[in-house]
């Protein structure tokens, strides 16, 4: 099998033109832009000879014909507001890549079916397209999705005129495997000067506000013994919490303060309300249950102290998806046949393939980000970078297609 | 000299009926309802027998006619947006009564004038029109003011038609004494069960917006050793800035942090941009000189930590203005005279009279306030502290206008 680098790269720069903004691209899911990217790869799908379709929920979905064993490879084309070009649609493009490679090469011991995911950013509902794969999305999900803007996903998808009994779905006995390459969306592999990464688990994730109940007062009349001090309180704790965290979280844990707000955010009014989002990560639910913990005892103890009463709300939650030790394996062994060395590291970030590792043996490969930069225009990633990774998930289908592979 | 309690509350009462909202007022600057109600003090203030006039800036003032001394007793009949019935507006019928129940009385060593200053509260230019009245306000004071809406001070006076060349000013050959009555707006005289505040000082206030800069990452796949994060930092910060200025403020020093806010603000980014709100007040200027070298340490020792740069930013600053010796003591001794204690103290909060202070000998008179609420409909007080209010400071009146006092 030949990857063909030129070839990959012109595909990726092609599909960078539809919703493209300067080095960026803006191409939220079921815009116009979006829905046209999607027929375009329905179309490379077809002419790389692939059957393909899009399926109810914006899926397209393209099998390798006349063969009965799989792998399948994919992401998502859609991308946040003002997001990067490489983020979703460098793994499509990999598949694309692939699956157009083993069929030229004639080599018939299996083939590479390709996915693009819908709405995997979640402008409507996050990884819906790999859920409806998977079959956990629910009725509800699909009946209560909104936009930003208040349009119901329902409406976004009778508009686009997918066909909506259409699904396209995991298939066990065609599928040995699943397949993400990536951008790491992190400073890693940079920093260690590594080029590819292989993904043990992706991490789970909680994402906690805490809210602190105080008094309004005149900060100029109101004496500091006699306040009930929502924003003090809550830097108190916010303090604390950062040691704690420490203490429970494991060495690879990550949390984040993201957003820290005071009501009613006046310079002469003493806080009635401050919360903190609180968001923390780790591919051992374990850690994370210690972590949550550590938040909970916290805000216990502060509750009523200085008349300030607290709250928690779980705003979101994610459990640790762990990748296959013989998929990765393979992708380990298809860097060293290209003289390279991989960097085993956790993802940081969610990915489609989250919900396909519950049911199918599934692997992502990372490539660098440059500067760690992704979610922006200035996302990036070297064409050498970006071909490497390519050919290491070529060689990575091959191993997987040996006819002994999996047994 | 007889104070009429029930005419007293009954003329509060009908101003608190222009802008009226419930419990509160809304009677913004120069608004048809701020407007309205000057228009009925100045009639009130001639019925009273007052030669009254609404000056070019707004102020309306009325003299005592026949006498050459005479005590100016004022604040201000705007209110902030959904404000309180008696802050400002107490202060004002506290004059127009003690005026009007002096010239019943026939006593004739001196007389009452009355004020109401222009737009207190800010909508324009905070204190317009008591800087106005001691001529500290500058002809750019004037043009540059513009309300929350962008609307020039200089056009909403040209629509309410003021006379633009008449200014009403403070007469040192006159006004032997200013004296505002006012309520506390704190908690402190209620919690004491005490009826009469004499204030000493109204504290000076400085404001400043703290600002640590660092840099945008995805707050799951930057390991914590590699962020810059702006917003741990300035947590960090303030924790630690609450000792400092403890340890540099004085037993009375007030200080608070308004507003704390990150950017971008969402739960996986970490934050690029985070600033803290510290307002502090004390009557000392060597202690708010000292808490302001407390902040501007903490943030030097901050700058470049972790890759996060800090800046500071003076928003405002005012400085503590004290008030008279002998017309406090004329405050108390009047107080003492009906049977009441009086508790000595200092504003925590702004007034008119911070203006007047530095050219005229100045006291005030605080009144409890219902739970140390005020800018709010809630604000209220007890009809027996208004009026005794206005009793005790009808008495000081009477103290300070005898023939051998100020000597």
């Amino acid at each position: 099998m030949k990857i063909d680098g030129e070839r990959l790269l012109a595909d990726l720069r092609a599909l960078a033109s539809f919703g493209k903004i300067g080095t960026g691209v803006n191409r939220l899911a079921f815009t116009a832009e979006d829905v046209a990217a999607r027929q375009w790869l329905l179309g490379r799908m077809g002419e790389a000879g692939l059957e393909a379709r899009i399926d109810g929920v914006g899926n397209v979905y393209g099998q390798t014909p006349g063969v009965t064993k799989a792998v399948l490879i994919g992401s998502h084309t859609d991308t946040v507001p003002k997001g990067g070009w490489l983020d979703g649609a460098m793994g499509v493009i990999y598949g694309l890549e692939v699956a157009r490679a083993l069929i030229e090469s004639g080599v018939c011991a299996g083939g590479v079916d390709v996915v693009s995911f819908a709405d995997e950013e979640g402008t409507y509902f996050g990884t819906l397209g790999s859920r409806a794969f998977v079959g956990t999305l629910d009725a509800g999900d699909l009946a209560n999705a909104t936009n930003g803007d208040g349009l119901a996903l329902s409406a976004a998808l009778a508009e686009v005129g997918y066909n909506q009994d259409d699904r396209a779905r995991l298939d066990p006995a065609r599928h040995v495997a699943y397949l993400e390459g990536h951008i790491e969306q992190g400073p890693r592999l940079e920093a260690e000067g590594v080029q590819i990464g292989v993904v043990t688990s992706i991490v789970g994730m909680r994402r906690m506000l805490v809210i602190f109940h105080g008094q309004a007062d005149h900060a100029g009349t109101t004496p500091m013994a006699m306040r009930k001090d929502a924003g003090a309180r809550l830097i108190g704790f916010a303090h604390g919490l950062t040691e704690k965290l420490r203490e429970a979280g494991g060495a690879e844990s990550v949390w984040n303060f993201g957003r820290m707000a005071f009501e009613p955010g006046a310079g002469n009014v003493v806080p009635q309300r401050a919360e903190l989002l609180v968001e923390y990560r780790d591919i051992d639910l374990g850690v994370m249950d210690r972590m949550e913990a550590a938040i909970k005892s916290g805000v216990a103890a502060a509750d009523g102290v200085g008349g300030v009463t607290t709250e928690t709300i779980l705003l979101e939650a994610s459990r640790p998806a762990h990748m296959d030790r013989t998929v990765g394996a393979a992708i380990e062994a298809a860097a060293a046949a290209l003289g390279v060395t991989a960097l085993v590291m956790p993802s940081g970030a969610g990915h489609d393939a989250m919900h396909l590792a519950d049911q199918v043996a599934s692997g992502m490969l990372f490539i660098p980000s440059k500067g760690g930069r992704s979610h922006d225009t200035a996302e990036d990633s070297s064409e050498e970078d970006i071909v490497l990774g390519c050919r290491v998930l070529g060689g990575a289908v091959m191993g997987l297609l040996k006819p002994d592979a999996g047994d």
